[in-house]
C-alpha cells in the first residue's frame, strides 16, 4: 500500500512537488490493531496550516512523515474487539491507501444508516464544524439572518443546510454560476463573490457572519453587521497560502461601536457534542434531505491535485478522493 | 452662563476652531425642572465619535449645537421633588456652565460617600466600563493575567484597579515615565510603550487584553494570548482621529486557532447593573485605598484644549475642567 509523505513545506500555494507517494511499510496487526484499506481519503483546508510546520491546536506535519487526516475504509484484519473483517470505519489515516492502526481510534460506521463517505463530510469534521458554530458559538435563532462566505465548501454548504433549519434567512456566497444555482436549491439567497460585492449583497444587513473566508468577505460582514450581532471565526480560506501575514479588515471599531462578538473555535474542542450532533443531522441525511454533496477524485497520486484545488474553490461540496473500491 | 457649541466637524485632531464659546439662553426652571450650575465638565474620547456626526450607538452632534455630554454641579434652584438648592448631581449638561434640565435626569451625589467629581470618572461612566468590561464581557477570573492599554486613563486605569481586586496579575501600559510610575504605585507591572515593544512587554503570555487603543497594541495582544483568550474591546483611542480608515492587525488568524474571542461592549446597554457597581467599586474610592486620580484644567474656555489632549495622554486618571467653584 502506497502513502503520501511532505516533501517540503509549501511556499505560498501547495504544489506537486511538495508531496511525494512512497511505499509503505507492511507488518502484520499486533494486539488490539486492525489493518484498513482505505477507500475515500479527505483533504481539508486546515491541514495547509499543518504544513507549515508551526504548532497551533494541532502539530504541524513533519517533512518526510506520512500526512495523517480524515479517511475513510473496510477493515481488513482484526486484532481488535468489535471490528471485524469487512466493517466500515472512519480512522485518522490520511493520504495513504490504509494502514495498521489502534482499533481504539476507529469508529465503526454503519452504511446503512448514511453513505461512509458522509463520515468525512456532512456526518464528520465538516459538518459537526458547522453546527458547533451555529449552535455554540453563534447561539443562532430563528428568525435571523446569517451570511455564510464559503457556502459552497463542505463547512459552508452544511451550515446553510442547518441555519435554514433552524428557521434563519440564510446568505451564501460561492465562487461559480453553478455553485450558486446549487446553494439556492438548498434555500439561501446566494451571490457569487466575484461577480458581486459582498457589500452589495449584504445591504440589508445581517445578524451572523460565519466565516469560512476571511480577507474582504470578513470586512463586507462587519459592515453589514448590525448590532448585537456574532462573527463566528472558523477560518479564512483566502489566506492559507499568503507568504507574508496580510492586514485585517479596516473596520473593525464596528466591533465596539455595534457591540459585536467576534468568535474562533477548533471542533476537536467540542468532541463531547458530536453524538448530539450525529443524533440531530444523520436522519436528515439518511434521508436525503440533507444534500451532502461531494466532489470526488480518483487515485492516492491526485490526494495533492485535490488538495491544492481547495483553494481554487474546484469542489462543490465535500472534497474527497476515492483510493480504492468500496468492496 | 456661558457654553461650547460644535463649530465644524474635526477633521483628524479637534482644534480650538471646531468649537465656539457662547452665551446661553437664560430662563426659569419650569415644573419638575431643575437650574444647575455646573463645577465640573467631563471630556471623553467617545466624545469623538459623535463629533463626526455620524450615527452610532449614540446621536451625532449637530453642527451649531451645545455639546452633551457628562458633568457635575450643584442645583441652583428646583422644581423637581427631591432636588434642592446646593444639592450635588452629575447630568448630561455637557460642555457648559449649567442649565435648566429635567430633574429626573440627575442623579444626586453624596459629598460625604466620595467626592462630587469621581461621578465622572471612578465612580461615573469611565469606572462603571472598567467594571463591566471586566466582568460581563472578558469573565476575567483570580489568577489570570490581563494587558490594559491605556492604563493611566479614566477606564484603564479603573481596569488596572478592579482587575488587581479581583487577584489578577496585571501588566498596563502607558506614554510616560510618570504614569508607568503611578500603575505600578497601583499594584500593575507596567511599561512605556514609546519605550518598550508590546510584543516584548508581553512575551510571558496573557490570558485578557483590555483594549482600550486599538491598532498596534491590539496586534500584539493578539500574538500574547493565550488559547480561549478574551479581548474586551472597548475603544481605539489610536485610532479616532484617523482621516481614513486603517488595515487591523495582521495576525486575526489567531481569533481561529486560539480560539479567542473579541467583543464590544457599550457601557449604556449596562445600566441595570450600575448599583451593583457602585455598591462595590464605592466603598473603595471612598475609604481613599482605589486610587481615582484626576487631571482637571481650569474653565469652560479650556475644555477644548482638555478635549484635544486626550489624544496627546495629557490626562493621568480622569480628565476633567473646572468651571464653577464648589461652592
Amino acid at each position: 500500500m502506497r502513502e503520501i509523505v511532505l516533501a517540503a513545506r509549501p511556499q505560498g500555494e501547495p504544489k506537486e512537488t511538495d508531496f511525494e507517494l512512497r511505499d509503505a511499510d507492511e507488518r502484520e496487526p499486533g494486539d488490539g490493531e486492525v489493518l484498513v484499506r482505505n477507500v475515500f481519503v479527505s483533504v481539508d483546508p486546515y491541514m495547509r496550516g499543518r504544513m507549515t510546520g508551526i504548532r497551533t491546536y494541532v502539530d504541524g506535519y513533519d517533512v518526510g512523515a506520512p500526512i495523517g487526516g480524515g479517511a475513510v475504509g473496510r477493515v481488513v484484519a482484526s486484532r481488535h474487539d468489535g471490528l471485524s473483517e469487512g466493517d466500515w470505519v472512519s480512522s485518522m489515516l490520511g493520504w495513504r491507501e490504509g494502514g495498521i492502526v489502534d482499533g481504539g481510534t476507529l469508529r465503526k460506521l454503519d452504511p446503512k444508516l448514511a453513505p461512509p463517505s458522509t463520515a468525512l463530510g456532512a456526518l464528520g469534521m465538516p459538518g459537526f464544524t458547522a453546527w458547533v458554530g451555529l449552535q455554540e458559538i453563534g447561539q443562532v435563532k430563528e428568525g435571523e439572518t446569517i451570511y455564510v462566505s464559503g457556502a459552497a465548501g463542505a463547512v459552508g454548504s452544511a451550515a446553510v443546510q442547518i441555519a435554514k433549519r433552524k428557521g434563519l434567512r440564510v446568505i451564501g456566497s460561492a465562487g461559480s454560476p453553478e455553485k450558486v444555482e446549487w446553494l439556492r436549491s438548498l434555500g439561501a439567497e446566494a451571490f457569487d463573490y466575484r461577480e458581486t460585492p459582498a457589500r452589495e449583497a449584504l445591504a440589508d444587513g445581517i445578524d451572523v457572519y460565519f466565516d469560512n473566508v476571511g480577507g474582504e468577505q470578513l470586512e463586507a460582514a462587519l459592515n453589514a453587521l448590525r448590532e448585537f450581532g456574532r462573527v463566528i471565526a472558523c477560518g479564512s480560506i483566502s489566506r492559507y497560502n499568503d507568504e507574508k501575514p496580510q492586514p485585517g479588515p479596516r473596520n473593525l471599531a464596528f466591533v465596539v461601536t455595534k457591540r459585536l462578538r467576534m468568535q474562533g473555535f477548533i471542533v476537536t474542542d467540542h468532541v463531547a457534542r458530536f453524538g448530539d450532533f450525529v443524533r440531530e443531522v444523520g436522519p436528515w441525511v439518511g434521508d436525503g434531505t440533507f444534500d451532502a454533496r461531494e466532489t470526488v477524485l480518483e487515485g492516492l497520486e491526485n490526494v495533492p491535485a485535490a488538495f491544492a484545488g481547495l483553494f481554487h474553490g474546484d469542489n462543490t461540496g465535500k472534497m474527497l478522493v476515492r483510493v480504492g473500491p468500496d468492496d
